[in-house]
């Protein structure tokens, strides 16, 4: 099937062709609460991306349908999201001012190129590239990404304006104008925190244990942002907390449907944008696909990777033609989904068409919701980002995974997003090729009556003198063979009287032309000192390989198909000599 | 020991506390021979470096003092070779005009640069290093740098000047002003260029052929590049080729010994020359100690990389410290050595002290040398240098091998030395993680009347309906997770009706935290399904690690000392069932 006609077939997709009627009030009703419900977050993460409110409720119409359309979750809701957002606003506020035309057609070009890279790897199946971000880097550049988010909303909180030319000034900045924090916005702000900050963790465990089932209490939760926000917006219109003491507010929120705008983004501004770009198809990949499956695991579903990277591809190229911003699939946005009982794409649907009517001629009741508010709202989802268990976890299990995680967020905090990724992924790397570096490398012989080999210093076995068996548990490739050369040799010393050295190879997935090379030389050097070489257990492709190299051809020993073998042979061979002197 | 101590008793070598005395005659007589033999090629490859002919004959004195006492090869010796002098050419030509006072003072800081890496490597036993050069990578680096000789000695061999911006440009002027050659040059140098290439192919066989042992076939091998050398200076003197026809020639030569200046470089210069110099010291580690190591095993001797490491460092610091140019281990001078035959490192003692004498009165005799000639004798060395067994070889055994050697040899040419070395690099490392990243996995069966499990499509073997025997052939790490899981899910499909998989770890030499997380959620989705995940043959050093996580805990099969434990239990556990429904 070629790409277009897998695309014209997906556009009727399999949900709406065979369309349960049963289903249609339920998502009726979920599609316009998640309207409701996903408004708050759309403004706040627009204003985190340094962008005018308007854009997160844009985002939340064309890209959505996008994806409902194209992407293989049920339930999945993608929409402008922190982490989106964040990076948005660090990449883009050094190279144009924040609101500006300018900055807002960068970011434009920046969800286009993202969507058309995540595209091309749904399309070409290379979603597997998103396993270039282990889980420890994964995770410490979500963290890490939070932290700076944290930061970022403090000032909305405090009511203060911090100055500095770095993320660190800035916050030392922060930490000093503290004292000076506007009280009003300060009590405004702290209040909602609080607030929301026991929704989160407590609420839900009250609601069940007063008697309500789970999903209706998972419901509640969900509203009550909503709730905190008019709570919020009400008080500062009471009291004219904005006009008499300077609480920020959102502010003009222009109405009205964007018009569809093409943002074509210059070749000077694709080569800025380009690595920016790459990292947020990455992070995206990831993000979106370990949501998605998570959420279908939930519901015995299954997703598929690449047809979901199609999807939030299509949602962000969208985005990015009519001048949005990049979006994600969002974990508290699915969430809404979910608990407001969502059961097909449909709902995404109706909530975009809700979402178009809130744009035409509802959106200014939103324009006097104070800003501390909002970012307590961004605040207390940050919080739940900042993952310190799987930190505790991947330290506990591999100190090395422990700081890639540890690398990628202080990378992250210090240099940026790009840098901080970049340090993960060649902190990965370079584990990787360090461990392949020293390889494992063991003396084995054979437990009696058996034909297993284990390690002599492990198990009781049984061995053959003048005859060392020794397996290498690693691939043999440059970077090594000084190592193993190194070991071979002081095994050899060890054991004086050495006549037959058997290489068990059954865990040398693959051996390189360097290690031919040494081997080979290995070969002739032992054969000079009057020690044989035999190989044994060699895989099916290594030895497809070797048989055309002098390594083959001038072996001083044999090739054995089991350790066993060796084992069996080389012993009658030193039975035969023990008689032969007796 | 400590450094210190360790530097001091080397300062009282070995072959020096217990000297043979009947090994002084010979030891003499090559370093008398040697002396005279290494003038032509060090004036040479001053030359190449773009620096004054004395050079090459200055640090033929100290340098040679020093790595005779530190080193730990017999017979290897060290001065200025064909690869540092080009890379020195290629890395300083930029910043200086060659020969002028500031790029000598370049010179020597790489030398001091590079000499210091390398006895830090020496010192810190880090010559393990140097594997990071995989042998095509080395390969290719040789071939290409020795392509820019042959292309940079072409001008002085056809008597024309090219003019360019890049290596490229002057290249193609070079074509251009073929046919503008200047005939006498041309003639002088063509005829030097045929005889030295006769001489090094032909000369040797035919000698042995007319009756001479092929020792002393080897001496005259190496002493006619001297004869030709003569005979061209002659020739010009004679005719007054230079002075009537405009021959270029080495001109003159300042004599006398160089004082003792100490060149330290500024922190500018060591900012400029750092990556130059530790691509140099890579270079010059590979090549040193494989050359060390051909030489001893010819000999029957063992030579320490690490005390190899010392005496090269050391060479290059004092190298760099009066000024002078990088040296290295030169395959042709240690010929030369040995063809004399030198029997300790006392021969180059020797002969660094006779270059004293010959710096001090008698290097005005090569004034009148053509560069035609010295030009033939680099590009006769070059020729040599180019390895197109190698990449036959390393194309054959893996095509990754011979595209990682062509990448070098291609970058080194289009881009320069250090580009070149870094895509070489850059290659290996990602042929080793894309290896890695789609694992070679096999569906085993247990071998009849045998504990052996073979892959099912290569041998015949016995299996157990229901039961799923996959061996994965690869250390499990974020990379390939995905294809595993991916592999995994096919091989379950294709067999239906599976209620137990086994993953045969034999060949899985390290599990990142990653795949714990991964193989956790698939034990998870199996058991959801009805399907019990056992593993076997899980290595000492994962099982240790693996205890510890939920995994281990929740795994919802069993785990297996061997394949054959595994086959054995659920074989009966098989047969029960088949019983009960009978």
């Amino acid at each position: 099937m070629s790409i277009v006609s897998t695309l014209i077939s997906k556009l009727t997709p399999d949900w709406l062709a065979h369309y349960p009627k049963e289903k249609l009030g339920a998502d009726i009703a979920a599609g316009l609460i998640v309207t409701i419900l996903v408004i708050p977050q759309s403004l706040a993460y627009a204003l985190l991306a340094g962008l005018p409110p308007q854009l997160g409720l844009y985002v939340s119409i064309f890209p959505v349908i996008a994806y409902a359309l194209l992407g293989s979750s049920r339930v999945q809701a993608v929409g402008p999201v922190a982490i989106t957002a964040i990076m948005t606003f660090s990449v883009l506020s050094p190279l144009a001012a924040p609101g500006s035309p300018a900055y807002i057609g960068l970011a434009a070009s920046l969800a286009l190129l993202s969507g058309l890279m995540v595209l091309a790897c749904g399309l070409l199946r290379l979603g597997f590239l998103s396993q270039l971000l282990s889980r420890p880097v994964n995770s410490g550049f979500i963290s890490g990404s939070a932290v700076l988010i944290l930061i970022s909303q403090a000032k909305h909180l405090l009511g203060v304006s911090p100055q500095g030319d770095s993320n660190w000034a800035m916050f030392l900045d922060l930490l000093y104008k503290i004292p000076h924090s506007a009280g009003p916005t300060l009590a405004i702000g702290l209040s909602a925190l609080v607030v929301l900050i026991f929704v989160k963790s407590r609420l839900s465990g009250l609601l069940q244990r007063a008697g309500l089932n789970a999903g209706s209490a998972a419901f509640i939760v969900r509203l009550m942002p909503l709730v905190v926000v008019l709570a919020g917006t009400l008080t500062v219109v009471h009291w004219q907390l904005d006009r008499l003491h300077g609480v920020v507010v959102v502010g003009s929120i222009v109405e009205g449907l964007p018009g569809f705008a093409f943002f074509l983004p210059d070749s000077a501004t694709i080569k800025t944008l380009i690595i920016p770009a790459f990292v947020m198809t990455l992070i995206g990949m990831v993000q979106n696909i370990s949501m998605a499956q998570a959420l279908a695991i939930k519901r015995r579903e299954r997703i598929d990777a690449n047809a979901e990277l199609v999807g939030l591809g299509a949602a962000n190229v969208v985005a990015g033609f009519y001048g949005g911003m990049p979006v994600g699939g969002g974990l508290s946005r699915s969430a809404v989904n979910v608990a407001a009982g969502a059961q097909t794409p449909l709902a995404s649907i109706i909530s975009a068409t809700t979402m178009i009517a809130v744009v035409a001629g509802a959106a200014h009741w939103f324009e006097r919701l104070p800003l501390a508010v909002l970012a307590a709202a961004i605040m207390t989802a940050a919080f739940s980002m900042i993952d310190l268990r799987a930190f505790r976890q991947a330290w506990a299990y591999d100190r090395a995974d422990g700081l890639a995680l540890l690398g990628t967020a202080g990378g992250v905090l210090l240099f940026g997003l790009e840098i901080g990724i970049g340090i993960g992924v060649l902190l990965s790397i370079a584990t990787l090729l360090f461990r392949a570096s020293v390889p494992h490398i063991a003396v084995v012989g054979r437990i009696p009556g058996s034909e297993h080999f284990r390690n002599v210093e492990r198990h009781g076995v049984e061995t053959i003198p003048g005859v060392l068996f020794i397996r290498i548990d690693e691939r043999l490739f440059f970077g090594n063979l000084g190592a193993v050369e190194l070991r071979l040799n002081q095994e050899l010393a060890n054991a004086a009287g050495i006549h037959d050295l058997v290489l068990v190879m059954s865990a040398v997935n693959l051996m390189d032309g360097t290690a031919v090379d040494v081997f080979a030389e290995m070969n002739r050097d032992l054969a000079e000192r009057g020690i044989r070489l035999h190989l044994a257990e060699v895989k099916g492709p290594i030895q497809d390989r070797l048989m055309r190299t002098t390594l083959w051809s001038t072996l001083s020993g044999h090739v054995f198909l089991s350790a066993n073998a060796a084992f069996e042979t080389l012993k009658e061979t030193a039975d035969q000599a023990v008689e032969r002197t007796a």
